[in-house]
């Protein structure tokens, strides 16, 4: 664990202290029906998923989805967004105060090239919120994460698996794998692992060698990274272009069109893209080091 | 029962007249999914959502959603699809093929205005697949849903619930109450209620005051409609133009700027929406009356 949690060990709790009828008992009954683990590939829930609030959030012009999750069991609601996107910072913030959440942390997979970040926006608007990043990113923020660090909210904990490829930073925030959390686990993945697809390699120190490696790597704990995770984990990528949401991991390892190939077949499709510049990369790149807008002044909050 | 159902009858249990045991033993897999009856169905004991593969699905150029729904816990994976999409047939279907899933039912909860549906379409690529919409919607279709009929994929099902006012013809299903179907229950509501919004009613047969006695009314079982259902049950809507993808009855009850107010307020809202001619409506009404293209001859499967 990081240093920079010691700070928040209030939101750290115990989940072994409260029974699942305590942990009930403490839910508002509207916000006890968020919960939207179940569904995905026969997977069953465990009874402690119930004080998950989950949502995934969509912003049309970058394609990229935010995610929004809270410990409902806890009194304070405490809550994080990854990948928030400047442009829907107001409908994030909307959403979480008509929950009744309080946002704690907000999150980014790596320095995006395409959109940038809500991050800082959502500091100055929220004061208190914390910007989290990868140390690996090179970038400014509050919090940085090393692999095998843990981000919690309340009972719920989000580990970091570094899985660089298509940034140099990037990487990926798993649900634990314990009983009393979300089941099936979820894998928030950047870039790393899309929707039949993954991130493109060919900028910001992505490389598609490394690439596979993070996704297919067993070599140590740390490293044992995507698609040694269970079958049944569901991928929430940063973005996807076909109107696809979440997938699971035995999905992506046998139909991902361009992971389910052999490295060198891999690298060879990833150099052979001939994909054109960015449009927003020196937008967004410079903007993103610094978590968006890192050092404005704090505004009243929406 | 409307005659076109006569066609399914080999298809029709009597669930009284069997014990659980005898039902599940004299039910060939593949006929036990494809049930389509009217309400009031013993419920049967079985435990877990863990059946229910799910998957929400967008069309970017309208915002529309599509809905895939399939009980895996049935040797045939029986599956259908909840408002599909002309320009998106293709992606469903490969995802159909890819979870091994079979397509049975392409529903539809009304008669669009601003895409044409894929029901025609899958039609012609799967040969057997049943298109389904509402009575009152005067669609064509192969099957005919009145309120109370259930549509039942294996194990799980969807009841029928006429919600009237963004058309005439608009219906919502939604998922059982036993303890066996998923839980929390899942309301697709079509355009009757969107997230923080509803559908406009200023076109084919809608109307503002059927609109908000759909949402509201308690006067009887089947008009007990959307915002008597509990609490937790999750709204996924047709469509969404603001990123969002699903919201609860609790949320909506709450923070939904229309709905939430009385009734004369919202048909002054509806009627001061001063909306734009729909762009799509000369097309995708005439096809859509038709479920696409109906009558087309079946191509070979994806």
């Amino acid at each position: 664990m990081v240093t920079h949690f010691s700070r928040f060990q209030h939101l750290l709790l115990q989940p072994r202290l409260l029974s699942s009828h305590q942990s009930r008992a403490l839910q508002h009954p509207l916000i006890r029906t968020l919960t939207v683990i179940r569904s995905v590939m026969g997977s069953s829930s465990s009874s402690s998923s119930s004080k998950l609030l989950f949502r995934q959030l969509f912003e049309k012009e970058s394609s990229t989805f935010t995610y929004l999750l809270a410990d409902v069991s806890n009194p304070v609601k405490p809550a994080l967004l990854i990948d928030p996107v400047d442009k829907t910072v107001d409908r994030d913030l909307k959403l979480i105060n008509e929950l009744g959440l309080k946002l704690v942390y907000a999150m980014n997979t790596h320095v995006h090239a395409d959109h940038v970040t809500g991050t800082g926006l959502l500091k100055t608007k929220v004061p208190g919120v914390k910007s989290v990043i990868s140390k690996a990113s090179g970038s400014k923020a509050d919090m940085f994460l090393e692999p095998g660090d843990r981000v919690s909210i309340g009972d719920i904990y989000l580990e970091v698996r570094a899985t660089p490829g298509h940034t140099a930073g990037c990487v990926t925030y798993v649900t634990g794998e314990e009983a009393d959390q979300p089941q099936p686990r979820m894998a928030f993945t950047g870039d790393a692992v899309l929707i039949r697809g993954c991130g493109r390699t060919d900028f910001q120190g992505g490389s598609s060698d490394q690439l596979y490696e993070s996704v297919h790597s067993q070599a140590s704990f740390h490293a044992n990274l995507i698609f040694t995770l269970p079958k049944d984990t569901l991928i929430y990528p940063a973005h996807d272009y076909k109107g696809y949401e979440v997938s699971t991991v035995g999905e992506e390892m046998q139909h991902n069109p361009r992971l389910t190939k052999d490295k060198e077949t891999f690298k060879s499709i990833m150099s052979n893209l001939n994909l054109a510049y960015p449009k927003m990369i020196d937008v967004a790149v410079p903007a993103n080091m610094v978590c968006g807008l890192q050092d404005l002044p704090p505004q009243a909050n929406l």
